[in-house]
């Protein structure tokens, strides 16, 4: 459990490199260690269905919900998009004001906010006015809002310098999923 | 547990900034999620004692070793930091040729390969014929050799873009260690 004195730090892994999710993973381990309460929401849904780690989540009971099933590329959609990014918005807005937790995970949060599905200064607005002040929020996903990475105290870049799949080496399981 | 045909990676998270360590233990609750055979060594002792990562490691029992004890910055014990780093790689090489993991991180292993205190080179080599082709392999720290980035087959540079400590925020329990 956490002291009320520690400085919650709102978090940013973004970039084309591997590693951003991963290492949203570590901090749920390292947290997890110290008995934080941590809850990970996944705005889009895999496509690799993210088997190791929801299944590691179960076993260490961490919450986590998987959210944006049904977001679509389709440009005659977007309404679509746009209703289910506020949906899975609100629903996140109800974990982070819930006071339930020491860290909070956004997977993939940037692309409701890169795609505008999501007013990036609304939700910046929200997290300054509403966020526990001891909670600690992890966003990642590619393409961060400039606004997103001025409001946040750690940004880390993930940039790609050498990536498997460029060499037809395929995701490997417990490695990339 | 993971199946022979498996490709086994060579992984490397290098870089200036934050994620690196953070998104090796995310791919060990990944590969944790699948019933991995999982080891960590740590090639330096960190200040902070990692408490989050290594309490957890201990509960979801995953064999964690911490070498690097009595590295120097001593000019002058040059030859203590040699002989550490060659005990430290023979106890690494032992448990790669094991074939009793199916994830291997060597925490912080590009100092000793930066510093010269092992030849890269002749580590590479070794690797290139010793390693089981199922293990996948895991190397973080700060400025990997070009040889160990040639050898790889996923590298990420973890870019620093903004940094708590320069804002003067202390390193968070649960989050930096």
């Amino acid at each position: 459990m956490r002291s009320e004195s520690q400085r919650g730090l709102t978090i940013v892994y973004t970039g084309e490199g591997k590693g951003k999710t991963t290492a949203a993973l570590g901090l749920v381990l390292r947290a997890w260690g110290r008995n934080f309460r941590i809850c990970v929401i996944q705005f889009l849904k895999s496509e690799t269905g993210r088997w190791g780690e929801v299944e590691a989540a179960r076993k260490i009971e961490v919450e986590w919900h998987i959210l944006g099933q049904g977001f679509t590329r389709e440009d005659d959609d977007q309404r679509v998009n746009l209703e289910l990014a506020h949906q899975a918005w609100r629903f996140a807005q109800q974990k982070i004001s819930s006071n339930s937790f020491d860290l909070i995970i956004l997977d993939e949060f940037t692309y409701p906010l890169h795609y505008g599905w999501l007013d990036t200064g609304a939700v910046l607005e929200w997290l300054e006015n509403q966020k526990p002040p001891p909670l600690h929020l992890v966003i990642t996903g590619r393409s961060a809002p400039p606004a997103l990475i001025k409001a946040a105290d750690l940004v880390t870049e993930m940039k790609k310098i050498k990536h498997p799949f460029d060499q037809g080496i395929k995701g490997q399981p417990g490695i990339d999923f």
